[in-house]
């Protein structure tokens, strides 16, 4: 089934870049979730109801760090919305695909979201679809992240990245 | 207190076989989610208020692949119920008991719902008291796995397993 | 940026920790709770807003086991509110200092709520800011827990701790 170290060490090493992938949203340092992807790595952010369907609509589709760099910029300076929390919480993944170079894997996600003043409510959940590269070095960076998220209604609409 | 590499690689396939067990419910594969029980797997879904009391009365009872297969077929065919994502969200578990054959084991679980063009909310939240079998070829299936919930108001009632 | 199997285990030695502390709390044993912390140990729980900005007032402060048990005894004998079910979800850890006798590390928390006969609500989410010291037994006990959290708005105010 799984079997080994080398299974349990994959699977650490992808619950450690979730929760340094969480963090980095939820403290508000978005420079190091840019820093995640691969030079062209791809970020959708897309409603279940079409992933499934397989139309390619998505709620935000950034390929490569100048396009999620870009994100982040109007995240910061040019969006007008009111202030909020976000927060992750991010299951162990399903892990499929596995090369010396490539991870293939699934994992649940879901995030809160703080106004201030308000309580915490569901901002969304669903599933990341990923694909990690490994690098010679070790480093584990996201060649594909496709967020799918349940509900077409997000409250107050999607500001931050999934 | 846990000690080494046995019990990492231990917690390790609880966590693996968990995250599986949400997304065979998740992506409603319901048949893989009855393959995860033994042949005379028991699956009971039961308001915390009751399990605590040793009362045995259950929302859900299934006893056996027979059983669960029939619940499968219900919701499949003839439960008559608005469509509705449900995302898993288990956390990792307490092991108490281990042996070369059996593991019992606690985790949380939080379970979410959403129905078309609604928002995300709460379906239920609880924990799994869990009966691992470790076969001889170390598959591990589940020999018993009570959902404990912590409310006895599901919102919509509860149509698919937690 | 991770490595090997101390990583591994380290890892798991948190993740299996947190799920001991929620499952004290969730089940209603407070004075395991009061254990997983050292001697004098701090545990407070605090607002984003003051923890972010460096100021001092937390919802609860307890520092050392007496004022722990002190907590416990006032949740258990003199305060009075609903009767209510919590349940933690704690996602894994980001694990930052390392050494032979203690690990700094932050995890996310989402907190529910269940009052009897209501639907399950978030009560409460954020991370956990913790130093854990690790006894030569191996023991890992709670130098300091800052439960940092997202919403001043705790529904039916803050009674159990997070």
């Amino acid at each position: 089934m799984s079997g080994g170290g080398n299974f349990t060490q994959r699977m650490i090493e992808i619950i450690a870049r979730n929760a340094a992938y969480a963090a980095a949203i939820d403290a508000g340092k978005l420079a190091q979730w840019v820093e995640m992807f691969t030079e062209d790595g791809l970020y959708l952010a897309q409603p279940r109801e079409n992933a499934d369907r397989g139309l390619p609509l998505a709620t935000i589709r950034c390929e490569g760090r100048g396009m999620l760099a870009d994100r982040v910029h109007a995240i910061e300076k040019t969006m007008v919305f009111a202030p909020r929390y976000v927060r992750h919480l991010i299951s162990a993944p399903q892990v499929f695909n596995v090369s010396a170079t490539e991870i293939h894997c699934v994992s649940n996600f879901l995030v809160t979201q703080t106004l201030t003043m308000q309580p915490t409510q569901i901002m969304a959940c669903g599933e990341y679809r990923d694909r990690w590269r490994i690098a010679e070095n070790g480093a584990h960076l996201l060649a594909a992240r496709i967020a799918v998220f349940d509900s077409e209604l997000v409250p107050n609409s999607l500001i931050y990245p999934l």
